[in-house]
Parts: structure tokens; C-alpha cells; sequence
């Protein structure tokens, strides 16, 4: 899936910026490497590590960040929570499942719409993720606004330090860059309406001489049914020349010993498509 | 973050069954693990691998599945993407960016709600991903209905195998347990990917006789087109009858002083629809 496009533009630059994320004594740096890889694919470069000192130095950080070394290198060291999120008015705190405490619980998207919501007015904000092993004690919890609970299978709810870190950037990114849409890559124009209907005469008109149509009965019905299979198709222009070609193709190209060699009507360089 | 609760229900019991995941060719066994750890996370269970016997069994792909054994055992190996997909009637092709072909792009949100309308009504899907270095390539793409590709930061894209799995399970996940599913209207069955290609060989074969295909260069780019046509037509079991009749129609059917009065192979009944 490795796609790096340096000639793309880097979205970290024309986004609003990110919230923070915050890893609380993180226990192994191959972990924190992760963690800089996830933060670097959605544009999160905010990176605060609490009493871990030296984990994002480590050469097993380095390693599984696989070259997001700028979000390593940037990271900021802290001795406490409340150290880390003090620039903050906006702390959510992630459990691996729910916690018992007072507080709302919203699921990674409905966090990062809140996120993005919250950070569009200029403050800033922050995701607080726990150790490996036990996650955020419940103090640090407390410290929090909001938590944010993942949807796993409850009978194998095994996500890592990275892999909770991709799904919160991935959330933040989708809701932060909401206005991108996705879309069939530009292709040649839809064809008109009146070309459609010049193919649906030319494969009809070549099927009823073909005796496709058993019965005038039928005939309407599978002359419906055929006409929503190429509406579904969506054709382009070129499209509609290709099927046209193809039509012919079929007919009179066939060279052979019972004369039905005639010359394809449609030049093929109408039915190229790159 | 780990949390496995034995205690809780396995939503996988619960749940409509998943997609498939499709592995082409992956390179390393670790990762293959990574993508285990992931299918299990969000309930998923149908691993396939294509052309990488043994990276299921190996030791890295057991440490890096982090107690996802039952994935990694039960993975079945095939020796190409028709094989492996040749049961579904609905497959997704995993792409880092535009790859230019001429296939509906979703995000893997969109994606996993149209999988989850599709298996709602027991039909199969795969998705399909690709090498870690260079990914699917444009043959194994034009077999596949849709193109998921995954919203990322341009200029850092690196998600690795496990990322993407994560990604496209979590998504899943949450549509497949969303209050409502919606499923497509009913219409005939969607064909499998093996009578597609059945339709694929009697078409291109046909065009092939009749000298459709000026070259063998053009011949590639042409075909991929052509079938990514009869992908977005999202042809029904009847839909794929109905075709194979129009073309042995075209081919044989006209009667006339030519000789070209061979019976139509299809019986008419099969090439009939309501």
C-alpha cells in the first residue's frame, strides 16, 4: 500500500492543525515508531510523549516509523498529564472499553467531528492514549473531557498503541477534509441521450434480424430489460463507439468460408480507449 | 489498548458474515499476521491468500497475529485472483491512489456500506489487497467492481497491509452493526466473479475472431475496458444470460444467403426477464 506522492501537496499545511496526540508512558519505542507512521498518513504532527523520555530517540522508533522521522524529531517530552495537555481546552481520553466514569462516550468518528468541530475556532485539543498493557489509569481519565471507546469485537479486542492511533487520524482526517470527494477518475464524456438511443437502435435493430426476439410479446419486455443494462453501465461517448463497434464487429467481422468477411463499419480508432 | 474480555459475546457469531480478504502476493509473513490481528479485531474470518504458500504458517506471521491463530489457520491459498474470488459477486480492489481506470473510486466508509448492503442478502464479497511495494496490478484491478482507496495525507501515504486491513475492517465493522443496513433493491442475483469471466472468454473470444483487436499492444488496454463496462453494469445471474444470448445472437444468428443461419446457442427462455 506504499504510496508516498512527493510531488502531492502535504495536507499537514493546508488543514487546520491537529489535536495532540499523547502517549502516556509508552513501554515499547517499536510501538511509538507506529504511532509517528499513523500520526504522519493523516497529517497529525502534534506528538507528546508523558515519562517516557528517550522512547522516541530509540532506533526501534525509528524503524517502525518508516520514515515519519519529522514527527519523532519534533515530539515534546512531559513528567505529567496535566503537563502535556496544559495548552489544551479539549481532552478526550481513549479506553479500550468502558470505564465506568461519568462521562459521555463517543465512538472515534463522533470524537473527530468533535475534534474538528472544536479546533476550526483556533483552540487547541487533545487525544490521550494509555500504556500497552493497562491503558490510562482512571486519574487520568478523570482529567479528561470526553472518553472515546473503539468498536471492536468484544471477544477479540486486541488493537496496539498504532493501530488505535491510525483509526483516531483516520477519524480526524475524514472529518477534517470533509469537503474532498471521491469520484470515478475523469473519464471521456457521458453520452447523450439522443446517442444512446442511435445504440439501442443499432443493437436492436441487428438482434430482431437475428431472430433474438422470440415474440412480439416478449420483444418489449427484453428490449426494456437491455436498455437498463447499458442505462446501468453509465457509458461515456466513447463508450457508445466502442459498443457500436463491438455490435459490428460481431455481425460482419467474422472472415471466412461463408463469406462473412464484410469490413468492420466503424474505424477502430473509435473504439480505442486508453 | 489490549482488552479481550472472554467473557463477551463473539459478535462474529452475531454478524452477517464478512468479506473475504484477499492477499495477493504478500511478501512478508509479518504482515500477514498484522492482517490476522486486524480481521480478528472487527470480527472478520475469511482470509485468502493468493500465491504465498506457507506465509500463513510461518513464525512471524503467528507473533505478529498476536493470538489471531484461528484467522491464520483456517486462511486458504489460492494460485490467482479469479480463483480466490470466484465464489463472490461483489469485489473491491484496494488501491493507494488513482489508478485511472474507468471503476467507481469509493472510501472505505462508502465501501463497507455497500458490502454490508451486498452480504445482507447472502451474496459473497472479497476485497482485494495487493503487494506491499507495488500493489495490485492494473489486470487483477480491471477484475474488480469497485476501487476502495483510502483517504490519507498525500504527501505522507505509507500505510502498510495491516493499516489498510484495519482500516477497511473497522469500517465494515461499524456498518455491519449499524442499526440499519440497507440492502439493494431486489433484483435477480448478481452474478459471481466466475461466470463473469465465463462472459469475459465468450465475448473477447468472439471479438478476437472477428479482428476486433487490431494489435496485440491495443489488445490489453482494450479488454480492460471492456470488461470495467460490464463491471459497472453490475450484471444479475439473468443479466449474464441475457448477454451470452446477444452475442452468440450477433454471431450466428442472422439468417440470410450467407449461410449464416445457425441455430442461436442460448434457448430464448434463459435470455427472457420480467
Amino acid at each position: 500500500m506504499a504510496g508516498t506522492d512527493r510531488t502531492k501537496i502535504d495536507l499537514a499545511a493546508t488543514l487546520p492543525a491537529g489535536p495532540a496526540v499523547v502517549l502516556v508512558e509508552p513501554q515499547l519505542a517499536e510501538n511509538v515508531g507506529s504511532v509517528a507512521r499513523a500520526m504522519a498518513n493523516f497529517a497529525l504532527a502534534d506528538l507528546r510523549v508523558v515519562r517516557a523520555p528517550g522512547r522516541t530517540e530509540a532506533q526501534g522508533a525509528r524503524t517502525f516509523a518508516a520514515g515519519a522521522h519529522h514527527v519523532l524529531e519534533a515530539a515534546r517530552h512531559f513528567d505529567s498529564v496535566p503537563d502535556a495537555v496544559a495548552d489544551c481546552s479539549l481532552v478526550l481520553a481513549t479506553t479500550a472499553r468502558g470505564r465506568g466514569q461519568a462521562k459521555p462516550v463517543d465512538a472515534p468518528d463522533a470524537a473527530a467531528r468533535l475534534l474538528a468541530g472544536h479546533m476550526a475556532s483556533g483552540e487547541k485539543a487533545a487525544i490521550l492514549f494509555g500504556r500497552e498493557r493497562t491503558g490510562l489509569e482512571n486519574d487520568e481519565i478523570a482529567l479528561s473531557h470526553r472518553v472515546v471507546t473503539f468498536p471492536v469485537n468484544p471477544a477479540y479486542a486486541s488493537l496496539n498503541l498504532g493501530q488505535a492511533v491510525l483509526l483516531m487520524g483516520y477519524e480526524w482526517f475524514k472529518a477534517a477534509t470533509a469537503a474532498e470527494v471521491f469520484a470515478m477518475p475523469t473519464r471521456s464524456p457521458p453520452g447523450t441521450h439522443a446517442e444512446l438511443v442511435s445504440l439501442f437502435a443499432h443493437l436492436e435493430g441487428e438482434l430482431e434480424e437475428a431472430g433474438f426476439f422470440r415474440s412480439t410479446a416478449k420483444r418489449a419486455s427484453m428490449v426494456r430489460n437491455l436498455r437498463n443494462m447499458i442505462h446501468r453501465m453509465e457509458p461515456t461517448k466513447q463508450d457508445l463507439r466502442t459498443l457500436h463497434g463491438i455490435v459490428a464487429a460481431l455481425v460482419e467481422g467474422r472472415p471466412g468460408p461463408q463469406g462473412r468477411g464484410r469490413t468492420v463499419l466503424k474505424p477502430l480508432r473509435d473504439v480505442e480507449e486508453d
